[in-house]
This record gives C-alpha cells, sequence and structure tokens, in this order.
C-alpha cells in the first residue's frame, strides 16, 4: 500500500459507500416520514435493499482478500519466509484481515436479513466489529514512521474510531437519521482524507515533497482534515436536500403542520416500522 | 491572537452567550412548567428564538471569518507564502475554521426550525461536532510551548470538550434542562477561563510576569479553574433564581403540591411540547 | 496534610458517610418495596432525611474551610506570601476548594428540596460535579513524587472518578440501587484507602519505611487495594442484608411470589414514587 | 504462572466458560421467541440455571484459592518473607485475589437467585466488577518486561477490559441477546489467547524462540489477535446456529411471518419475563 494508488483506492470506495449510504438513509427516512406516499417503500423493499448491499460488500471483500493474497507481488498463501527467517508481506496479510471482517459482517447482515434467525441488529454490531477492527490494525501500522506520517494516520485513526462508535451506538438506537448521517459523515471524511494522505505522502511528480518533521505542516494538516470534514457535512446536507426535495415533488402536498406534529414519533420509528 | 486582546475578545463572547442561554433555558423550563400560565411561551415564540440566535451566530461567524482574513496582517486569502516557502498566517486560517463550523451549526438550525425536512436535533450534532472542532483544532495549537502555558490551555480544553459532550447528550436527551445548564455552566467557565488566560500569559502593565516553568504556578492555576468554575455555578444558580422569581411573581400562585407531582413528568418533556 | 491524621481525618468521613448511605439507601430500597408496610417510609420523610443530610454536608464544609484557613499554621485567607514571593499554603487553599464545592452540592440539594423551583436532580449533578473537582484537583498534586506515593494517590484517584462517574449516571438513573450501592461501595473504598495511604506513607513509629521506588510494593498496593474493595463490598452486602432483614422481621409476612413478580418495576420507580 | 501450562489452564477455562454462555444465551434467546413451544424453558428452570453455575463458579473460585496458596511452592498463607524482607510469592496472591472476587461474584449471584432480597441485576454488576479487578491486577503485571511480552498481555487487557464493559451494560439492559454473545465471543477470544501467550511466551521444545523486541512480531500478533477474534465469532455463529436449529426441528413450524412482527419486542424482553 506505500504507494499513491494504494491510498486512492480505498478512499475512492469509502467515498463511494458514503454517497450510497447518505442517499439511501436519506430516502428511507423522508420517505417514511409520509407513509402511503411512497408505494415502493416498503418493508420487503428496504430488507431486499439491504441483502443486495450486504452481497456487494461481501464479493468485494472476497475479491479483496483473493487479490491482496494472489498479485505478482503479494504473499500467495504464505505467512512465514523460512529461508530469511521472517514475516512475508505482513502489510498484504493485514489487508487481507481487514476485508475478512467487512466479509463476515456482510455474510451476518445477508443471514439477520433472509432468515428471522437472530435479531437484526446483529448487522449493525458486526458493522461495528469490523470497521473497529480496522483502525485496530491501522494503529499498530505506525511504529516508527515520521512525525506527519503518523499525524496524518492518526487523524485517519479518528474518522475510524468515530464511525465504529457510531455504529455502536445504532445498535441500541436503530433507525436513528442522526446516527446515520454522523456514520455516513465520517465514512465520507476517511474516504477523502485517504486521497489527502496519498497526496501528502506520494505527491505526485513535479510537486514538492512534505517536510514530514515541520510542526507548521502538522499544524496545517490537522486545519486540512477540519476541511475535509465540513466538505463531507455539506456534501450530506446537499445530498439529503436534493433526495428530500425529489421525494416531495414527487408526493405533491402533504399538509406542512401535521408533519411538524408528527415529527418526534417519526424520529424514533425503527427501519422496522415503515 | 498573541495579546491579551486576542484572548479577552473570545472570552467576552462566551460570557455574553453563557448568560444569554442561561436566560433562555431557565425562562422555557419555568415557563414549560406551568401551561396556559405564560401566555407568549408558545412553540412559535420558541421556535423564533431559535432562529433568531442561530441568525446572529452565522453573522457573528462570517463577520468573524472576514475579520481573520482582511485584517492589516492577516493572510488575505493567501494560504501558502510561496517566497518564504511557508505556511501564512496559520492561526488566522486555524480560527477561520472555527467560525466555519460555527457558522455550518448556526445555518442548520436555521433549516430545521424553518422547515420540516430534518429533525430538529440536527441543531444540536451540529452544536456538538462545532464545539469539538474548537477543541480539536486548539490541541494542535500546543507543541512546544512553556508548561504553564500548555497547562492553562489543557484546561481550557476540559471546558471546550465537556461542552461538546453535553451537547452530543442532548442530542437524545432534548430539553433536558441539567444537561442545558451544565452546557451553559461550562460555556460560562470558557468564557472567563479566556480572560484569565490573557491575564497570565500577557499581564498587563506593571503586574510581574508569571514564571512559566514553576510546578506551583501549575498546582495555583488548577485551583483558580475551580474558583472560576464555582463563580460560573453561581452565577448559573443566580440567573434561574432570579429568572424563576420574576416569573412566578408575575404569574401569581399556583398550587405548590401540585407542582410537586407534575415535576418528574415535566423534566421530561421535550421543547417541541410545549 | 503531609501527615498520618491528615489521611486518617478524611478517611474516617469518608467511612462514615459510605456506612450512612449504605444504610439510608437500603432501608428506602427495601421499604420502598412494601408499600404500606413501612408507614413513616413516606415521601415527607424521605425529603426531610435529604435535607437534613445536606445541612450536616454544609455545616461541615464550612466548618472544614475556616479550619484550613485559620489552623495556627494556617494561610489565614493570604493567598500569596508578598514578601518570598510564592504562593501561601497552597495545599490548604486546594482543601479549601473542595470543601466548597462539597458546600455548594449540600446548598443546591437542600434548595431542590425544600423548594419547587428546580428539578431535583440537581442535588446528584452537583454532587458529582463535587467528587470530580476534588479529583481533578488531586490529579495535579502529584507532580514530582516517589513512584510509590504517586501510585497510592493514582489508586485514590480511581475510586475518586469511578465515584463521579457513578453518580452522573444516577443523574438519569435516579433511585436506581444498583448505582447507588456502587457509588456507596466505592466511597467506603475511598474512605478506608485514605487510611492505607497514611500507613503507607507515615508509618507508626517502629514500622519500618517503605521503599517508594520498589516495583514489588506498587504490585502489593494494588492487590491491598482490591483487597480493600472486595472489604468494602462485603461491608455494603453486609449492611443491606441486615437492613433489610431487620424491616422483614418486623414487617411480617409478604407473599414471596408476589415480590418477585413486582421486583422489576420496583426497580425502576424513583424515590419520588414512595 | 510463568509457563506454559500456567497460561493454557485459565485459557482452557475461558474457553469451556464461553462455550456453555454461548451455548445457554442461544437456547433462552431462541426458546423465549416461541412461548409454549419449548415446556421446560421457565423461569423456574432459567433460575435453576443461574444457580448451579454460580455455584460451580464458587466452588472453582475456592479451589482456586487453596490450590494457588497450598501448592508446593505456593505461599502458604504467608504474605511478607520476613528473612529475605520482600513480598511472598505476589503471583500467587494476586490469583487468589482474582479468584476472590469471582468468588463474590458468584456468592451474590446466588443470593440474588434464591431470595428475594436484591435485585437480580446485582449478579451482572458483580461479575463486571470481577472481570475488571481481573484486568486492572494484570495491568500491574507488566512492568520492566519485553516489547513483545507487554504487547501480547496488552492484547488480552483489551478482551478482559471490553468484557467488562460490556457485563456493566447488561446491568441496564440485562437478557440482549446481543450484548449476552458479545460478552460470549470476547470471553473466547480471552481464552484462546491465553493459549497463543503460552505459545509465544514458552514455544514448546522444538521450536524457534521469538524475538521479544522485533517489531515485525508484534505487527503479525495483532494481525493473529484480529484472526482469533474472528474464529471467537465464527464459533459463537455456528453455536448459536445449531442450536436454534435444534429447536426448530424439535418444535416443528411457527408462523414465519408472525415472528418477523413479534422480533422486536422479543429483544426487548428480559429474561425474568420468559
Amino acid at each position: 500500500m506505500g504507494n499513491f494508488k494504494g491510498h486512492a483506492l480505498p478512499g475512492s470506495f469509502f467515498l463511494i459507500v458514503g454517497i450510497w449510504w447518505c442517499v439511501k438513509f436519506s430516502f428511507w427516512h423522508v420517505s417514511r416520514r409520509k407513509k402511503n406516499a411512497c408505494p415502493f417503500a416498503t418493508k420487503a423493499v428496504y430488507r431486499r435493499v439491504e441483502i443486495i448491499e450486504a452481497t456487494v460488500i461481501v464479493v468485494f471483500s472476497l475479491i479483496g482478500m483473493i487479490a491482496e493474497q494472489f498479485v505478482p507481488d503479494g504473499p500467495h498463501l504464505t505467512l512465514f519466509n523460512h529461508k530469511e527467517q521472517h514475516w512475508d508481506h505482513l502489510m498484504n496479510w493485514q489487508h487481507t484481515t481487514m476485508y475478512l471482517f467487512y466479509g463476515i459482517a456482510g455474510a451476518v447482515t445477508i443471514a439477520v436479513h433472509t432468515t428471522a434467525a437472530a435479531p437484526v441488529a446483529f448487522d449493525r454490531l458486526m458493522l461495528s466489529i469490523a470497521v473497529f477492527v480496522e483502525g485496530f490494525l491501522f494503529l499498530y501500522h505506525l511504529h516508527g514512521r515520521d512525525m506527519l506520517d503518523v499525524h496524518v494516520h492518526m487523524l485517519l485513526l479518528y474518522a475510524i474510531f468515530g464511525g465504529a462508535l457510531t455504529v455502536f451506538l445504532e445498535v441500541f438506537l436503530r433507525g436513528n437519521i442522526l446516527l446515520e448521517l454522523l456514520r455516513t459523515s465520517l465514512c465520507l471524511l476517511q474516504g477523502s482524507w485517504f486521497w489527502q494522505i496519498g497526496f501528502v505522502l506520494y505527491p505526485p511528480s513535479g510537486a514538492p515533497q512534505w517536510d514530514l518533521q515541520d510542526h507548521n505542516n502538522m499544524m496545517f494538516i490537522t486545519m486540512c482534515y477540519c476541511w475535509h470534514y465540513a466538505f463531507s457535512l455539506l456534501l450530506v446536507a446537499g445530498i439529503y436536500t436534493i433526495t428530500s426535495w425529489v421525494l416531495h415533488s414527487k408526493l405533491k402536498r402533504i399538509p406542512q403542520m401535521e408533519m411538524g406534529l408528527l415529527k418526534r414519533d417519526h424520529e424514533r420509528e425503527s427501519d422496522d416500522d415503515m
């Protein structure tokens, strides 16, 4: 992963997931608030969407795991290099492990939505664990690097652990649109920050190198991180507004006053109650 | 910000906001506990007050951002000084970023109270994020300073992060007078502590300089911080008592016993239910 | 406070408070579970007990503050020693500050129970803040001491901050007997640990001095801390059992089965609903 | 405990407990969701199972305490070696203390389930404290060891403190199957990790020694920890599925649709309400 592409790829992935979640949660929340209005926003449809999403995650995890193992300079399932007496391609193995947990989370999500075997909240619990494990493995990635290198990865970890915590809260407050959009914004932040890390550590040819020991760079990058989050928040707000507006314009008038009164109840409604 | 005025200004600002919040929350809580009694404490009025407050915040944020950029020795929107190869006026840019997030929080508050587009709790979530970002930027401000300088700013951070956490809890426990007054007291603490920092780091002419490496000074300043908080708590208690007393004397007798019984229900009432 | 008596005194105080709380909470919880059975366990009595307890706390705080200031070698309200250019009797001032916050907590408790001015939960919030401030001031007490000295005080801080957190949870889960007894056990732990600190740092004459740099001592003292907590838990269990038994034997038979069914509801009952 | 057996023994113990919990919680949760279906899943049976489990814990704790004290090279209740002026067999005393707290937790569990003296939630609170104390004593075990040695024990502590926190949440969310299985998975993780520590620190004869200062080993071991957790999660999922399948196949058809509707209510049901 020690190159620009290795950071841009997961960055793009998280950006796409973030945008998708933002559309999904906005759509459900708005359509849930006016029952009968949107004929296809039923519980069955919701369930099917969740299953498709989880299937995509499982497929991508499998592809990721296979790719990490069998790229030309990958470990090819060899864990220990006996000739040189050291661990073989630890990086690839770590990424494989990260994919493994996302794969488990996807599989559990499919299981709880296709069968009635277990509480649906298990999907959030497993997602929370998968995100946590991603952060946990990153945490022990950083030993002995330069100050700025460590710092940009620490900032990434804030987004990751913040996301894990938010998803964990969703276990108990399922269908809370605030937590869902908070999680989405942290996912987008993670995505765009991966790109930023790529630009900082592997500047495109022609651009000057960053001084990785300069404290001013560290202060600038912290501020930059906040800008990324502001951008992420505006993106979420924009997508929510557009989704909301499209649904309203299609669904015509619903008495404004009634909605205000119903507002609080709806917020507490879980996804299941559509 | 490296002077006395640069600390006194935000200090005064937070003190004024704290006092305003204290009056507002006390007034709503007391008038909510006796329905019908206060004819103008209606939901519509409450909403209008929130919108006005948010508008003021947005305006002040804009003024702050423009001022930070275009003061004579400001960056004038230049981020990088190419001649000397370093970041230009990082401090001003950091303050601009802080204002930006408060501005976003204000804009979201206006949006959720004027339209029925999104849950009202978004105003608290965004305020929580804005306060958190303020603390986050301060946290990476402190590298390589003197011990006492770092310490007084760390104490400031306790007030800021405590405030962010309290507002975050308000997302889920909206209208809880305890959290609202706790937030208020932390805001007042932040305000008066800014003044104290000004006095410690830039003592008025004639006064002796503080020894920034002396451990006794550190212990004294910690104690001093507690006194500021005691003062802040007394101020909150005083304002609450006066507000309460004024409303009572104007509204005449309401059976004391009934109030005791109703007490607990009312505490759980959200602002919306007035 | 740098002597044995200075640790034994607060230790005894916290032990007495812990035992009193244990009796009070056990009594209320047991009598609450069988309404009508205990004629004098009414809301009015409960309120009166709270007010008396708070009054005692206020009086003790005032005595403590005056004593700290006006003992022969106290600061006599002088904060700065101008002759020698250093802070005067910082220790005494810190203890005064601690008493001040307990005094405020007591005063607020009296206010919310005698008037209907504010939610009763304010008493817990202020108590939580008072305990937190006690720990906060201790935290910056420890600079530059010996390893074991720091360690025994850190262990004390776990009990203090644990107590502050428990009381803070009580703000939202008022009357929860589990939190109340947990708080009690941490208070007793704090009390007996103060005694232990006295014995470690100022061994009675004749006893050998402790080697304050020995890591084995540190490991032993950690284990010893756990024993103190085991003792504290057994004390709480004993007092609860005796209280429970006394009330039962006085109140005669109440159908055992019914109690089991009512159990859960009662646990959620707040103190006010007696 | 400084040998392979000393790590394999507790490891096996936690693995067995984890598997037992997994079966127990899965069984209760599944049978609770179809009332009348499983005739022997009554409240009385549940209570008896809890009492038997707690009795086993108390007996094992007593055996453990006696064994730690009276093994040939144990302390035989001697705490201080006066001849050589140092603490005697601190390790054994620490383990005795750990067993003591598990014993107390077991005794409290028996007490709250056999009598109606106290809220049943006390069993979870005491278990949480017992697990916390285990972690707390381990934490101060680690001074001055090699990097990898410290690291593998720190990883163990994550599982322990994670478990303590989960059980503490169960105090307030009793009977929540998600928390129960999360606790179970952390218990299994702890068990299998004890075995891993044994293999790392005391490799079986013939195997090469680990370089305890190599950073690559540290990164590998962190990843290995995640694999253990993946294994633990799969084990929990497997046991839950088998239990669920066995109960279903024995109990025949129950309308699938109805179950979906009842799902959410059941999740919130406490164990008591079976």
